[in-house]
Parts: C-alpha cells; sequence; structure tokens
C-alpha cells in the first residue's frame, strides 16, 4: 500500500468533490447552500486548502449523492505504483 | 444510495478506528503516541464522540495501514437494504 505521505489527501478530497459537483451540474454556491456552508469555504476545498472535519465531508458527500469513503479515494491514476 | 442520515458516521469511523488498532494489536496509548494526539482523544474517537478533520483522518489511517476512504466505508451489513 503506497505509504499515505505520496498522497495529498488534501488534494484528492478537492478533485473528487470538484468532479462531483460538476457531474451533478450543481455551482460552487448551490453546494454550499445545500450543506450550509460558505461558498468560499467550497472554493477553498476545491483548492486544497480545507481540512474539513468528517461530518462536513458527510454532508458534502450527501448534497453530492456519493459516500465519504468515495471522496476520500484516489482517482486511479494517483495510487503510485 | 441509503441516504447519509441513515448512516452515523461518527459511528462507522469508531468501529474502523478500533478493529484496525487491534488488528495492529496496538494500545490506544501506542496510536496515539504515532499519530501525535492524546490518548484521550483516540478513546473519544472509539466512541463516537470526536469529529476529526480529513489530515487527522489520513494520519490515522498511516499508522493503522490502512486508508481513509477504508475508515469511512461502513461495515457491509450496516448499509442499509
Amino acid at each position: 500500500m503506497p505509504p499515505a505521505v505520496m498522497l495529498d489527501h488534501k488534494k484528492v478530497f478537492a478533485e473528487n468533490v470538484k468532479a462531483a459537483r460538476k457531474a451533478l451540474g450543481l455551482s460552487q454556491e448551490a453546494l454550499a447552500f445545500a450543506a450550509g456552508i460558505d461558498r468560499t469555504y467550497v472554493s477553498g476545498i476545491e483548492r486544497g486548502r480545507r481540512n474539513p472535519s468528517l461530518m462536513l465531508i458527510a454532508k458534502l458527500a450527501e448534497h453530492l449523492d456519493t459516500t465519504p469513503a468515495a471522496l476520500l479515494t484516489p482517482p486511479a491514476a494517483e495510487v503510485s505504483p
């Protein structure tokens, strides 16, 4: 299993949130409103700048119609051989 | 997909951390020391009382030789039909 230090978890989460949001055709504002957080926080998450809590990860997953685990799973290419 | 509200994510995380820790034969103290947090925080996590951040979830996963996604994945039985 690749050492976690090789993975930038914030970047993984950022990319997954952005992809899921776009797949649903949601704006950052719409996702922020649904999850009860500020749009700038969603923007910060998607730039890999935020360190959200477990419950916020779960709330975002719910509004993105996915699971917390999926949002923390690196896209296949990112898992170093 | 079951509504996230049906899943107690803190409980899922608690059970997964405890199971992974025990599988490695680690005490709460040893895991806390390795992850650089207080033993009482590990105890709180395992009682489903804590709301850890993404980076702490990742650090715990690393020291438990698993992945953040695995720690947030409900055991098969918990996913309501």
